[in-house]
């Protein structure tokens, strides 16, 4: 977390619980600071609290609360305003995605940037847009544009947290386990055709090393650990003593 | 919207605001098929019904409830289980953004996907993360990762949408104006420069051709629409206007 990470504005906020439920969507991205311009239901509300839960609570706590948009902003360098709505004006439009990059490139560089978020009924009004560098406009399914206020600030502080960060998009997690060696399959395919041979299993005898090498790839396809090829040795086992006891009880 | 589009399970939700804004943000992405698994507070709930606004209740109107995370999944091909938490067992985990482009490659090929996502409290119990393929994990503040369930059926729903988006990531909206041409901004710094000779604003001669690229650059940079260069040759006339008038006043 940077100290010039972006500073989230809320500019007239109606309910307190979208208050509460945006230092939420902050703090999970790694946000701190959220600012608030003259909130309807006034100043503090305790639905914002509760509706930032446990650490995030603190960011509704220490929300410094702006008479106008135009003080919210002045100590900044650049301004961002999300909205869904074309304005007649010439607009520097971005996606959250491209705001996240270019934000966190702004902010190596120094910068102190804003995002601008309006009210849930009206968005953000034109002189709110005007204090703005660039507009941030979420491609929306365009028959159901209308973004939850909370939902709008965890979309923009998703895409600068997900610029950083590093985690692998695709892992398997196998804890302590490791997955099978070569080796192990092949052991285990021989206990288990041995098996399968002598269950008469293979009638077509062609097929046999063509539905050998369908069951090996199932298991390695899932990449089974050792754990697991363990685990269906004692299967094999214990299906063959269900047979033999299956047998006594004839 | 095609019809093999992700279907949104909520297994155990327990505020019918959740499930609502669920709907909601399903929406806002174009998802449209939502399930619900034994919900807490019974069904139909008109919490639900409050929370999703306009088209979005409809979600919920139409959203089948079942009894069992495995009823709720017994039609569909492919599973994704969202957790935070690491769990005793073999996992393929991945990020939304990599679910968001698998889902869709999988739909295309006529996959039936589901997307499980756990009560508020205590998220998806052991055997409901058993029946899926894949879990989903979004990178987040590991001092802060617990995610509102709205919120994380956005962020599953959102990358969904994004990987066929097609949205540029940045445009310059101008309305009907056009960029100004390199002519009428030569014309423009004339117009200028013609005015600030006279006003003797170059004191320093070696400056001159200097300052002019700096001004010239600045409204370059600012991509200016011929209407606003127009504006601008409007200013220096009033400019010049307002020294004949202080001068008179003098």
């Amino acid at each position: 977390m940077t100290a010039s990470a972006p500073i989230v504005i809320l500019v007239n906020p109606q309910l307190g619980a979208n208050i509460g439920m945006a230092a939420r969507a902050m703090l999970n991205c790694g946000l701190t600071e959220l600012r608030i311009v003259a909130p309807r239901d006034g100043w503090p509300n305790p639905e914002a609290l509760d509706a930032a839960v446990s650490d995030s609570r603190i960011l509704v706590e220490n929300a410094p609360v702006f008479d106008t948009t135009a003080e919210a902003v002045a100590d900044l360098t650049h301004v961002y305003a999300t909205t869904g709505r074309g304005r007649e004006m010439v607009e520097r439009i971005v996606t959250p995605r491209a705001a996240g990059r270019e934000m966190r490139s702004l902010a190596a560089d120094g910068a102190r940037i804003g995002v601008l978020f309006g009210s849930e009924r009206a968005g953000l009004g034109n002189d709110d847009i005007s204090l703005a560098d660039t507009i941030i406009r979420a491609p929306l399914n365009p028959d159901f544009k209308s973004l939850n206020l909370g939902h709008a600030v965890l979309m923009v502080s998703y895409e600068w947290f997900a610029t950083e960060d590093e985690t692998e998009e695709e892992v398997l997690d196998i804890g302590t386990a490791h997955v099978a060696t070569k080796g192990e399959l092949d052991n285990f395919m021989r206990h288990l055709v041995e098996g399968l041979d002598s269950g008469n299993y293979f009638r077509a005898k062609e097929m046999r090393p063509i539905v050998v090498r369908n069951i090996r790839n199932l298991f390695q396809r899932a990449r089974a650990t050792e754990q697991e090829l363990r685990t269906m040795h004692g299967v094999i086992v214990a299906l063959k003593k269900a047979g033999r006891a299956e047998e006594g009880a004839d």
